[in-house]
């Protein structure tokens, strides 16, 4: 039945994956990986190495998640979280660069990228402003075109990225409040991350299949969420992944790579 | 006719390039680009950054010259230059990363990397280290079995690579002297390099069109050389490769990038 | 009473602090400096950072804990763990470097360095290789005669450093067995490391109030041991820290730090 | 007499020093060591390393020149000149962890930092913004409250180190031009860089005899200079520098390290 195949009754489940460094471990990869259909991997610049890379690719392909770069700024002692200055074609080419980085693996096993998430202070300043998003989207055609951008529903970037003609999916954070204006709630207000487990399955059963939030205000508004976003730095995040993707999957919405919108 | 058309009259010349890093400068490429026929392209590891990968890509598609990746450790301090232990698969991931990073300046341009030549400890400790020169291997053909490993005629990862089904190059030195094993002769040594560019001149021309080289204690030896190198970081590197490049030229031998061979 | 003035019944506890970096953790160093009475310092560059370094000398002051520099190979990625080929005065000046670094931090809190600790790889290397040894010795004489070296019992390094003049401290790691020559048994060896406190417990008093050992194959060994090593790096070492420092406080043995023994 | 003795008839020189890295080489500090009074030496974050600290230091000593620690951002990629966003704390301990690097070499000959100029974005950034000046001020503080700040004149940061108690030098560009409020004129306009070594040479007599320069609009501006910056990055960097020292000696101005002003 269409229903069934509509939009709103599938999604993609995205986490920021493979963030460790040689002895360093940020994240519980193994135990997140069965829960979600699209890995965002770090590509050795605010996070990641090439052993990291290699094993979260492995573990991708082994759970037949689809997987995209996560490329940062150099900035390894800042895990990639602090804006920098940057001259004209610099975050072009670190992004190209990083993209090229992580295919390596993938084509080791047959794989493909699927998308590219920037990480951090650069997904930030790329969602608003107009250099830096034009140099993201750059990167990705000159790569491959084909490449799906992940960015914030309603960002400059989003806009722009369509308007260049690159595939853009959307994403939404279940565990974060929103603002009525469909912003995200900045961290520093009270209640701007949502540690209720059931609070965040019910926001996520809306969301997927009315397209809707309620909003820190309680208005109800729109949102436009083609994936959900996992943060997987924090110690318990695989028990809200489990949570998630449960849900979902009791609700009989599928869950499914992000590719597969297109 | 055959003899035009025959290995002797052939020759690839390959310089190692983009080897500056941020504000630093090493190598003239912009001089040496015009003579030679393959580039090994550093890739950010020993050497190199993304602006000046980006731009040595360019360079070198201007010049419609053959581009590789040129992998080292991760010693940026060091230039590659110094041996690192390594534990199992660390080498072959640090390949794959950088021929994934180098490949990424290469699709935008729509050129496809034809060849890998290791940098510095890495090149000579693959040479001789069995375990080494299987990750070398094993990297390039998990990224893809079409690479070139460019390496010194009669090592042992010369030999291993042929018998992993890989294509080889051997290559050869021309302003390096040579001991009668036909290993080169120690830098230690007096004359180990030639500075005279007659006496190069002469060399290049007898090594391409014989096969031959005089060794260090006077005898002829046989060296089989698909490629010339050039050492780029030398001030006058530039000056050299023209000469090597108006030798050839004058004696009608073709000079080619490497993949031709096959 | 001289018997409890005596060196049987005094002993120092060191363990490795400050191994974060960034937004990465490594070790307990809040639940484990109550514990220790000196803390080797990362100083940045086979872990560690400024701001790491800071809240670590900050912590060692609130304790009491006296402080050394614990320098590295310029290897963050290999966490310090891998041999690096160097030339000439490389290591001299790497530990220069860091010694120094480290000393900012403490100059602020009014505090001197009391010792010198080499990481990893470093440490291994320095105990049994001549040039290294050398270089670790000259390090600590240009910078400050009076620093403290500690290293393993009976490794090239302590005698060379006695020849040379510096004050040395010799380890020996409770939670780890011994080979007959007063060795320690190699990790790879069933039984390497004793996982079992009470154990641990048992071999510490021995140790420390008979200067013996019970060796892997059940003989009697000699240990000269100014200092035991505590490993902060397993999740569960503070406790080890605990149970070790209770032992000793209970068996009326003072905890002090290693500058006291001169 | 008075006049000889007076601070219009003294002056320091300064240059940037110890920025190559590894194999790279910015600068010609042998050429430039013998006409300066003043070293500012990079501490291996935006340049610089341990050979080359241990290297400039040991030049200075040769050659009279007082050090100071020359820090900068962790940007090595991008020498220093581009701003990062930093959290509260970090750059003061990151120039804590410079200096103290710096000093480690200083010890070893006896030496002491006699001042800290902050490199590039650093410079820049700490001359205008008050949380930046705190940090720089509140690092000299705590590591040595006797340091000298080298800064621009008139800078936020110049008013606020006086305020803190701090020794501050004023420093002014001989081959810059300067608007009439005393402010460098930006490279971007033109004339903004002198390359006539006779008009340098006429500017400095002007600035050091009589505290006045002649600003891009004709002008007669005040000009407190206790230094003079020499840019040793440019290729002909030496030769300026020993016109300004001739300059200097000729007119009976006495060339000596800023710390003669206190």
């Amino acid at each position: 039945m269409k229903s069934i195949e509509s939009d709103l009754m599938r999604v993609d489940v995205n986490c920021d994956m493979g963030e460790s460094f040689g002895a360093y471990r940020i994240g519980d990869d193994e135990k997140i990986m069965p829960f979600v259909s699209s890995a965002n991997i770090a590509c050795g610049w605010h996070a990641g190495d090439p052993m990291v890379m290699a094993e979260t690719v492995r573990l991708a392909a082994e759970h037949g998640v689809a997987i995209g770069a996560h490329p940062g700024y150099p900035d390894l002692l800042g895990y990639g979280r602090r804006n920098m200055e940057t001259f004209q074609g610099e975050i072009r080419n670190y992004i190209i660069y990083q993209i090229g980085a992580l295919s390596g693996f993938a084509r080791e096993r047959g794989m493909k990228l699927q998308h590219v998430k920037p990480h951090g202070a650069l997904y930030n300043l790329a969602a608003r402003d107009e250099r830096t998003a034009n140099e993201v989207i750059s990167a990705m055609k000159a790569y491959d075109p084909e490449l799906i951008l992940v960015t914030a529903a309603g960002s400059l970037c989003a806009q722009m990225a369509v308007s260049a003609g690159l595939r853009v999916v959307k994403e939404a954070f279940p565990d974060r409040a929103y603002l009525s204006n469909g912003q995200l709630a900045p961290r520093t207000l009270e209640g701007a991350v949502i540690h209720d487990t059931d609070v965040v399955r019910e926001r996520v059963l809306t969301l997927v299949t009315s397209g809707r939030m309620i909003s820190v205000d309680g208005t109800e508004i729109k949102l436009e969420a083609d994936t959900l976003c996992i943060h997987g730095d924090t110690p318990r995040a695989w028990k809200l992944a489990r949570a998630i993707r449960e849900t979902l999957d009791g609700a009989g919405v599928r869950v499914l790579p992000m590719a597969r919108k297109y």
